[in-house]
């Protein structure tokens, strides 16, 4: 109905399966694409600038932040990462439902500005399923592993701000019902005041003959 | 994830096919249930009480509207029509998605007492078609074909206030839209409190180990 892109912010526990979620979303349908994050932490092997990351000098990020480029932005081990809004919104205006795997202090922010976005949040099953995969990948120690229990912790009490959760238990059903979901956020009312006001316009206009 | 079902409003301009699409909803799942309304108007030929309608009497009426035991209510042409809150709420508890076929004045009544409820508006593509359909029916007068569609250009100024617009214009694309949107809308973050705080709880409890 429309051709403009939405924008969605999936977050989810470490741990959630969001990354696989993400990456066969993507390989399925081509109606998506990707948030590039501009971050100040040096590229790492194989990362390549404009595809992973948008990477920039400090005062390249500070003028962005006072610029108001950035739809949202946060610090993290001394390293600035944000999401271009000229980026987001190009990709929006080419027809691309755009994709932001950002966290949930960021998600609130995203929501503010963008009100019609839609928040989705990932979550297994259950806390003890969400251990066993924090616990199972086994390369970890217990130290990292406590420390992510007490991050997801931290992750949960955000989750009431997003619009739906999924709960990733089967990858493909998972995968499915995030494609259904943004599919059919493109029938949101608000999306379709222009459609709405035309069509009781010519109603209007039909009735005067 | 949860068993209580939720409540959907389906409105519609006539012409918009909504009666084709809710039968075959119905027939092809079945965790729906339709509303049944309550009704002061004498029964026709072949319809059934507390099928079709709950006919009562005027003072019947009456005292459900005083007791509160309506969710909405509203009167043509000199009869009441109203959905009885008690069996809404029966189904929705025995895990029924409970659907209210009504206008767009009780639907926003709907929606304030419920504010969970799903809206849904049926449209046909555009005005013309609309026409097209309401006119090729060729059993009726060109007075009360506009009477329709003034009606239209009535109801279609309640548009706004609906969450989603589904445009029907292939059956059996709508009502599989219709049927998702339905089911997808269980993942609300909403309907989901309980699991979250569940959650937090266990993900703390972990972490104390």
């Amino acid at each position: 109905m429309n051709q403009q892109g939405i924008l969605v912010v999936v977050s989810g526990f470490s741990g959630a399966g969001k990354g696989t979620l993400m990456k066969e979303l993507l390989r399925r349908y081509d109606n998506y694409a990707l948030s590039v994050s501009a971050t100040t932490r040096q590229p790492r092997e194989g990362e390549i600038g404009g595809k992973d990351y948008f990477f920039v000098t400090r005062e390249q990020f500070q003028q962005m932040i006072e610029e108001k480029r950035l739809v949202e932005y946060a610090q993290y081990v001394n390293h600035y990462y944000g999401t271009p809004r000229a980026y987001v919104e190009q990709r929006m205006k080419e027809g691309k439902d755009v994709i932001l795997e950002i966290e949930v202090q960021g998600a609130l922010k995203v929501k503010k500005r963008f009100p019609d976005a839609l928040l989705i949040f990932v979550t297994p099953p259950d806390a003890q399923e969400l251990r066993r995969r924090l616990v199972g990948r086994g390369t970890e120690t217990i130290e990292v592993i406590n420390a992510r229990l007490r991050r997801a912790a931290e992750e949960a009490s955000g989750m009431e701000a997003y619009d739906y959760l999924l709960i990733n238990d089967e990858i493909d059903t998972c995968v499915e019902q995030m494609h259904q979901l943004i599919q059919l956020q493109h029938n949101k009312t608000g999306y379709h005041l222009e459609f709405l006001s035309r069509m009781r316009e010519e109603l209007c206009h039909l009735d005067d003959r």
